[in-house]
């Protein structure tokens, strides 16, 4: 039974949630997955604590991580790429698999990534070099905004949370294109907020941009419907 | 904190989540309702019990009434309609208040109901009065398809579940327009799948259209915000 530990933000978990049922094989309801999901929004800001500017959000990612066990989950994934910074520590307090959303994203990338790929993320994701210390270890460079960028991208990653989608499309779409003319042929969407933003993409962008969320959804199917397999075959035998 | 037994079916369950998010006044992730929800796909075939054709759904619905309690929720919403056939037995077995979804549409009635209240619902729902019963408590009538066109609305529901929105579209609005021709002037989509296929509905249809899966997520955050009150009142005392 697949776990999410969720609601960071909230509207980026039901995004992920639509993308596990949406990446599901199945014609009836009893097709689908088991889930559970920890919508957990009382977690504090991970960019704010990553920058030394709030509170730990560890003991309440812990938190949800218990109700979780509680609930009998086997499998964790996290749709919050900055909470990912917590990855490490989490997977040491469980003997449950917790999925990395940028293993995910790595299985789709399709372009060698000659101009670097670029990476739209919370400013607390690129200071922690999340992106960028995993995918080294896979020969890829990251490219990300400049400063100010950077606090654009930030600014429209806020407004999505807040529910105001319209402005924060305009702003992500900018920083993608400005991306796109350094050289980048993938765009990483590196927050969950950002898909939710750019959901509606369909100009020239739509096939330059990879949806880590809908990366991590992919990677709990085939986790989720192998170890199925794996309880099949394992009581035939 | 807010328990969700859902996965009835799976893509209804994020609808509903999605309508609790975007009924909540928010302005950051920390300003939403902490959820916990069981996405129980196994659950079996509620309409399919009712008719005398399929297994009792009600163990599996207990199993993930006991994970969500596990979890710690407070408080339960079951987005499915025909699920509430089950509702009492439910109620029965927990300490915890399961918030009814027919107690929530009669919050949002806004006619009165001359020519009756139109309802679209799954053979299941209908066949258990679910509906009917209720709301003849508070003097309101219900109208239901003739049997063809039930059977035309039961065929929609079944391929919005196999993700085949389009058909499922057409079937539904058909239906609901030959409800209005008898004179119903509010109808409502009485089945969580039926909102998932009539989301884009524009036309004259939107304004007679009542929702029952974002009545139940308001009913939620009206109860988990008041509880919310109820607790800083009583830390304050």
């Amino acid at each position: 039974m697949l776990g999410v530990l969720g609601g960071m933000g909230p509207m980026a978990t039901v995004d992920f949630m639509g993308k596990v049922v949406r990446n599901t094989p199945a014609a009836r309801d009893q097709d689908h997955l088991q889930m559970v999901v920890c919508s957990a929004a009382n977690i504090p800001d991970r960019t704010a604590a990553i920058l030394g500017e709030g509170p730990d959000p560890l003991p309440a990612m812990v938190d949800a991580l218990r109700r979780l066990e509680a609930a009998g989950v086997t499998c964790v994934a996290i749709p919050c790429n900055t909470a990912h910074h917590w990855h490490a520590a989490l997977q040491a307090m469980t003997p449950v698999r917790v999925l990395h959303i940028v293993d995910a994203v790595a299985e789709m990338l399709t372009e060698s990534d000659g101009g670097g790929l670029g990476v739209l993320a919370t400013s607390g994701t690129v200071e922690a070099g999340i992106y960028q210390e995993r995918l080294a270890h896979r020969g890829i460079t990251c490219r990300m905004p400049d400063a100010a960028g950077q606090a654009e991208v930030m600014r429209a990653i806020r407004l999505v949370k807040a529910g105001q989608l319209a402005e924060a499309t305009e702003i992500l779409r900018a920083q993608a294109m400005a991306l796109v003319s350094t050289g980048c042929r993938q765009v990483v969407m590196a927050c969950t907020e950002i898909p939710v933003a750019l959901a509606a993409e369909e100009g020239a962008l739509r096939t330059v941009l990879v949806d880590a969320t809908e990366a991590l959804a992919r990677a709990c199917v085939r986790t989720c419907m192998a170890s199925a397999h794996d309880s099949a075959t394992s009581l035939a035998a």
